[in-house]
């Protein structure tokens, strides 16, 4: 058997997606359409103290194409916590002109092939890292993904070492798109259909095109990568909610 | 031909998932509201009864993200009581305000590759086992999987002693996460679409995540295991499901 | 090219699947819905004339879980005769409260690798297995499946003799179960999505997993065997159907 | 770069299938259901226009099973014509009692892996199979299908020799079902998911599940066929369409 | 790791593919349809004046079979831009009608297997394949394609100068097709599910089936093309949308 790469996992996070029911939205007076959104940004305000306050993260981002309209991030400390929000939404005035298009479940995950002698919970820079504040980037890009065990390529026969030093390469890439696109990596074994969530924030949208094109060629990806759904999206800021939602 | 384990059957099973129509939930007076909850207490009162005299027995979670809000998993000795609690079920008027959004249906099993003389189903470790009471866990982890038949990667053509100590080593693995994560084995071969479910439950969310993945690395998930979607969940106390409706 | 094996064929046979919508039916006035199963009834009725004169044959079950409410499978000389009843059903009153959940066409079939002179068509023991009045046995298993044709598991390169051989040995473990479980195979090329679909009656439920799962490790599954959809269900006697059906 | 076959190419053809909604039909006053019949045969009368002119062909079929209710397979010298016959038809009162479930756009198509000197366009008896009136048959079989392009079994890099030799004794089998099976193949590269359809009529049913199956055997599908869905069914005469819509 | 090619990426592109609800249009009172309709045309207004200004571009485009009635491809400068109009056009009252089928998020992208010194986005020529005014061909033709990653046919696996071979013989063919087949390549990765869209525009609708055809047999495509649902149509000109609308 070979040898697991030890994780080390931070918040848990629900990647939530929803298509709007415009004619439903429409058919709505205008005055309770009001009520629903002024609900909503309470909703919203709450998300906002709870970040405020470091306990988790959240994003709000518009989705390009029929996939979905909009897409929440949510980052919590327990799953219980991400489920009682999930349902709280579900509950809103405004849920009901939304119908659910996907939604991921999995927690912040950094990768460990680096053994160390400190605890990494207690490094700060590692902190950072597993319960991330989302940044608030133009753009934002979803897929999950799984590691290829398939005939001849089979990511989890491959003896540790291999697995090292073809991540360290695949890291390699990222890095040099480090200050262009940040990268949120969250682990899904055993909470949701892939393996892995990952989620790219840029300002500059052309930017995930350019890292997933190159990571492609990468080994790691090139034969061991199995991708699902990706989304693409734009920031829909808190003020241009009412905008968003206007009809 | 490869000589098939020997299996243990056990109660039969049926994991019944659910989305809430929260809209139609909503429309609901109040009152109808309630009585319908108190029906479903009444619902659940009956399957209380079942598994105090050992009968059968039953869990409650509710599932993190769109593929559900609520699962059942039901245990009994007979198919025709699994299928009678499920349109019983199916009447109450809750059941007008959910949507069927995935079911399984198994028999409990225990893998039998180690021959024995005496009859196991006397072995009153064995019954327990095999008619065993779902613990009251915090979380729930439910996959439907199928052992691998493709190309060089066959399970079926594999000799007995090959699957035999494959499946020992796989065992060591889960034996490590005893006290953390109680696992159940269902068997579904002739009965649904996958050859087994699996159910795990944890006090501690985590421990799924690490015990599947630890086991991915393992030959007989790494070449041989196929899985099916993943459902994540916490528990619903009797006492929140008044909460939970709440609307 | 590798010749093919001769069959046999017999009825045509129609499997339909259908769940119940209980909100609808609910809401349907009590005096309506008895008038519904009235004329369920007499459907069911013309069905029993027929199966009386051997001029076809029928079979009703519930099935466990979401996969659908119940099934029929109906067997009949001619194409154009399953066309019929299955319109006439879908005009039923009661079929505006039942959703299509899964169909299958085909026509009862024997394999025939064991050439001979005589026309198999006149033996009478081939001819009540062509025709074959369905038994009334307390449970159902119904799948289609397919014999692979991929890379190096391709059925249909294979030789005549290794066919027939392969077969022969997947012959006797269902032969070991006689008088346990009986089988139906009917032949879908041309007519469906899946080269066969299997169908198979016991008294004891658990003889299906046992019998399916055993030929797992034989060649013909093992290596040839692909699997559609697994549907189990329970005997639903026409003097249980106002029980089932009352809401 | 292995050279690819020259093909013919004759109407442009449209299969188009429906789901009848019964309820909503029933609900529909009965001289109402008059208007949309009536309304009905006279497109159809139009369609008869067409063909008693030989500026196109037609075809009007029941499907067995759940797939469908009923299919139309329409011929036309442009891709213009079937789009508005399809447009037409969606404007129809009965299409709004129809549920769309399957569509195929392709072309006639003549292999043409036999050089000649002449320009086949004129050829009286390709002319007749590129612009094929569509016979009165009992049935109907049709699915759509691809070559394989998939590890060793890759039919576009074999060369044209091998490919023709191989499709030379596939045609083998068809020939020996001449005057019981009539094979139209459509192209559908480019305009559709498959790269063929395959629409066969015959009187006797039985000789598609014949056909289909010798041909499995043969190389040409045993290693490079895959099929999509199969669709069976049986001719829906004009004078019979109201016994069909009565209810 | 295999070196990866230069792209160019110009306008970003929306595929928007909508089926109509002919059942639900035709309820809708005539001087509202006809209202519906203006609002139509000036939403298409503001999308040419944006097109005489070269600031984006758009077709419109009827689709055959029952995968979409329609199709929108539009082309603009931002992500943020293709947003605004998804939205725009999703609150008309038109898109009540409408069903969404299919969309697809690209970049018009130009592979840059040849090196060159000078800066190529000040090259007109290479301007004028980056930021296209969609031309007006009578038929449209779309697809989304992947390159294999599987077993030995991984693309991402080649070196450059292979895939530059294979690239060029591939040009080739679609040279050949020049002034009858205009092709649009769209790159994906990172925006949506597959890797590019191949948008074709051509007076003679067979050309596509022709050119597809044709590429097929091309190594690039044989062994290495992967390829989603093929979309076919013809053009909607704006004086025909009435007609197209009218019930």
């Amino acid at each position: 058997m070979a040898e697991p790469a030890q994780t080390l996992d931070g918040w848990y996070s629900l990647h939530d997606l929803r298509a709007m029911d415009w004619t439903a939205w429409k058919l709505l007076p205008s005055e309770d359409r009001e009520v629903a959104i002024a609900e909503f940004h309470r909703f919203l305000n709450k998300l906002n103290v709870t970040q405020d306050a470091k306990e988790g993260s959240h994003a709000l981002y518009t989705i390009v194409g029929q996939k979905a309209d909009f897409m929440f991030m949510i980052l919590r400390p327990t799953m219980e916590e991400l489920n009682a929000l999930e349902n709280e939404f579900n509950k809103l005035k405004i849920a009901e002109f939304t119908i659910p298009t996907f939604s991921y479940v999995s927690v912040v995950e950094l990768g460990n092939y680096m053994p160390s002698d400190e605890n990494p919970y207690e490094n700060p820079h590692v902190r950072e890292r597993l319960y991330p504040i989302l940044p608030k980037a133009n753009h934002i890009c979803f897929y999950p993904m799984d590691k290829r065990r398939q005939g001849n390529d089979n990511w989890y026969m491959l003896p540790m070492d291999e697995r090292r030093s073809l991540m360290k390469s695949h890291g390699m890439i990222g890095r040099q798109y480090a200050g262009k696109v940040k990268q949120i990596i969250t682990g899904s074994v055993g909470f949701d259909d892939y393996e892995w969530g990952v989620t790219l924030f840029a300002d500059d949208v052309l930017q995930f095109k350019k890292l997933v094109y190159e990571m492609r060629f990468d080994e790691v990806s090139a034969r061991y990568g199995e991708f699902g759904s990706f989304y693409v999206g734009n920031l829909l800021k808190e003020d241009a909610i009412a905008k968003f939602l206007s009809v």
